[in-house]
């Protein structure tokens, strides 16, 4: 499985199942010299991470980062940043009920028929539990670029829209409601609604929406590394990620060119921002948005039928400590992605010219 | 600007300006003792060359690929697949007028800021002719995996919708119209509405919808190169797009779970494909689809203003010969790219179990 | 430092410093359904470690790998493969006099200048403690390709050198002496130099021959990839190496073609095997063999003028625990290295023809 | 046959067989800007090309470089480099007696071994051709490290040897005659040699040491990507290489690390250089020397035993026209090899610290 890495130059590589006895990584290339504050390291830990409220999974884990290598006396020496995070908090007896069984819209199926086996405790490997290694490095990769300002939030749980432009909303609200919705009526609503949800076994998706601000000029590599490519491969690359859109997006398709196009001002910004802050594959330093759709979590608590590895028709029920919805632990994560991505291209832009 | 290979086994590197003497590419990695089909090639190329039909543009190219290697008495040899596409008829006097000024929404304003240069001449490395060398390498990689079936129509022109399933559709009929719609009804309304747009002076997005049939179970790696990922990325690393969905997409995020879910056959496949083919990042054998946006090409024959180099405010009036609607030529290139992802995964898969 | 990754398919990443909490690493793109033998591991993991005789390093590390992933019920999963090993016997202290002062020979000039910063503890990230990590790696790499039969052995400590072509030794005596030099009176011999070298508070040099038996044939990847190439920056990247020949090697070059050349027998393998069992970069199924030349180790504990970070003289003296000859320890090493380039390019030839 | 690219972000990807219609390459990652002079890749050129002098194969080609993209009014615009070399002399006939029969010590063997078939005219991608794309890329990466003097020449060839250190030889005399031995009376006696070794039908292998002065310190990327470890992988692809050393290199294992040490200067510099200017795989701004072992080449024109490819024995003879001794041409191909790592690692390094 070649595909645990992410970035050219800076580059993660994580490992770890579920409920193995610790998930963790290797970040490469981060620059020397740069001073690592570890609290906000475990802050965006502790926005991703389970039993954080009412409304997300009630696993209990710290979720703490040992860095182990790559930091001395506070500042990152250039060497390899390792680090791991213990699963303190597995019930993998919850999971012997899936040992034969393919959970419906799980990674079951596809995992034993790819590898011939696989870690059934949890998802093992298929567990969006490996996200936290993703938000661990995000959160240096954010102190990297400490002007960009990288902002995720809930636009959408199930039907509930927040239908307001990026533009139009308190981005100081986010972080106020376990939803994570910068609207606090609609958060309320969004809340209830989840609540409803899981008292009726069943799950719902939703759709984040990400605004990058202070993007410098310049980053993104054409043909194949457009910045818009790459950061889509990175929040499709999310666990449950059904669909990424940029600047107009598929609504963008729909209009004509002379509506369309962003004329430029003086000084190089543009009136309008169709394009989402990218050119061609490259930041032009207006402000970079996205939307990110999730599907709705495939454990639910109801009972379905499904399939042993004998292809035996068997009933299952989900057991264990699931999420109704995968959204607002999904906030930081989207973030997390997006930082290393804008961290690789600021280090490749390094060398894009004399 | 090392953004210009893609694929990790099965790779395909990129070269050429629009107006400079030819583009090409290489191909490394493609096994030996394929036996190439070179009609089947041109046959990609003559759906994607401009100048085939009156709603494209009118530059005339006949896109003929010339293989400077890698193919010995009509079979790979497992040696690199060089290749050059001539530029024939470049017109690049019909740049100079924007030698100096940046087109609104192109990518002038952004390589110059990048790399403090660019070729100005047809828009240079961003125009989309670099697409060519992506639907000769597709056409192989389709070559490569005959059982698999991968066809891509316009389900989308402007506000003028397919609102068809692909289970719906005619596959038939999609070559039968300039516009490479299934539905010979809304294909004439599409062309239509192309053919005033173009009198307009004005441009239109679209989408393009792709079906892969037929795919072995097993393709795709996790955790970062998710099938869906790299189908995502390939997608939007092709110009003008601004949106990927696949399988339920962003109309999922809506649903719950309990109706999202995909029950299994006791063969193994599903009785919906709301997963739309891919689980965990892996193909699981059910149909694969995916659904493109294109944005309204940038050039249009109206009048706008624009700044020069110089940050003076100017007017400009697109010349040289441009699509009015990029979605009909669009189709082979996402057929193509989905052919490279297709092909790459193929190979790794080889050796993801002993 | 984006330097720390080797293999394509087959690949290791490694983190960490001599002194820091723990080294460790991952290895990612093994295939699923490996059996693990862990004595195998730990037992290559004793011939490298320190403190094992009396003419190593008498530093003590158990040197026991803490696998964390990637192995489930005793077979790989086809998920990364996490690992960590401790720094149980670190003793920072003896490496404060040298904070700011720079041993002649080693790396603390180059990666202050590099880095602007280093971890100065025991060398940090390039002492040859990372190399643990690789034998880690390496015999997972062996248990992989278990026809194969990888042997290094001592050849030359200072100017006392074994003078016999592999073809002469016993590898069976190999293990039976603390210097691994397969001759018993030339390895006592090296034994006591090794002894006496170190009474004076030097170091001295030597050569580690490797043979790698029963290759199938067609590894390697022309052009740039081809196998002695890859396996020479292998057996480069291990601390102290100074050269690298394979086959007939640098004897070789002195030699006429109608002497060097290898007569093929009917069954293609050839009468002479000057070639080093690669042809044209790709294995030809004879025996693999191949030098590699390590320096002496260049902390002696003789006074040595140098240079404090200011430019300043200063002199100083060698202190903590290190090894008068790399080379006995440096066997596993090498034969660690050998095989993740075989496994690697035993993967990769898996897709060199359909 | 996926390794026909070198370096990380200074990337070069070849393509092409010898008696093919072309072969060529992409220089990708060559940053913007750079003021390109073609006489400079011509003259490179011109002294690797065949036909050059008495003492090389009679094959006459111009070598004249075309490049297709990615300059532009004389300067680098970022965009990928692509470039195409006829092959104007091929005399394909000359190989059909070979065309089942597998020459000695070529790779004609493991081809069809690895690949299940071969372009057998003129040894088609094994053939030391393709080398002539490493000369144009490496030439305009020389012209990236403007101050970076790269000087390779003949050290032996056969058993006669310069016997000079590199302090001592004169490198105006290296052009002067067609061995590349920078002492005029070795130069012909080498000469004279290789013109006796040409008429008895035979061949003969030597030695290139090259040189680099004036390195920017901190140029390698510790751990697998070493600087001289990359070197040597780089030496080692080209054809018919069986050795490399740099610095003390096998000498130097044979000495006590109190006299191998190289002690500093107050500026940084040492007194002694058995490093060769590289200290724990970085640049440390001394001269960097290595050596390059040649093996003879494989064809002569002598009567040799051999199998073809249905094992049955034949009696062969070598035709076509080919080097005596490989040694003269090599050298602006190990000066080329040498430009594209410094050049790579030059671009890494910028982002070594924040």
């Amino acid at each position: 499985m070649a595909g645990n890495s992410f970035g050219k130059l800076f580059k993660l590589t994580t490992f770890g199942e579920s409920h193995g006895e610790a998930i963790g990584g290797i970040l490469d290339g981060c620059p020397a010299g740069l001073e690592i504050d570890l609290e906000l390291v475990q802050h965006d830990m502790d926005r991703r991470k389970p039993g954080q409220s009412k409304i997300v999974t009630q696993r209990k884990e710290p979720d703490t980062v040992k860095f182990l290598s790559g930091i001395f006396e506070g500042k990152t020496t250039g060497t390899p940043i390792g680090f791991v995070i213990e699963n303190a908090n597995q019930k993998s007896k919850d999971y012997t009920h899936i040992k034969d069984v393919y959970r419906p819209s799980h990674a079951d199926y596809t995992y034993d028929q790819k590898y011939g086996t696989r870690d059934y405790r949890g998802g093992g490997r298929s567990s969006a539990r490996e996200t936290a290694c993703r938000v661990a490095a995000g959160a240096i990769a954010k102190q990297l670029l400490p002007e960009v300002k990288i902002t995720a939030y809930t636009a959408a749980v199930g039907e509930i829209d927040l239908k307001k432009s990026y533009k139009e909303v308190d981005f100081s609200e986010i972080e106020k409601n376990p939803v994570r919705c910068p609207d606090p009526a609609i958060a309320r609503e969004m809340e209830t609604f989840i609540k409803k949800i899981r008292s009726e076994g069943d799950t719902v998706g939703g759709v984040v929406e990400c605004v990058i601000q202070d993007v410098p000029v310049g980053l993104g590599e054409p043909v194949f590394d457009k910045l818009h490519a790459v950061l889509g491969q990175a929040m499709l690359s999310i666990n449950a990620v059904k669909g990424f859109e940029y600047g107009s997006g598929f609504a963008g398709a729909a209009l004509k060119g002379s509506k369309h196009n962003d004329l430029f001002n003086e000084d190089g910004s543009t009136k309008t921002n169709h394009s989402g802050g990218v050119q061609g594959g490259i930041s032009n330093g207006m402000d970079i948005y996205f939307r990110v759709a999730f599907k709705p979590v495939a454990t639910i608590m109801q009972k379905q039928e499904t399939i042993d590895s004998n292809g035996n028709k068997r009933e299952m029920q989900g057991k264990g400590r699931h999420d109704p919805c995968v959204v607002p632990r999904a906030v930081p994560i989207v973030e997390a992605m997006a930082a290393l991505v804008l961290a690789d291209f600021y280090l490749l832009n390094k060398t894009s010219k004399i």
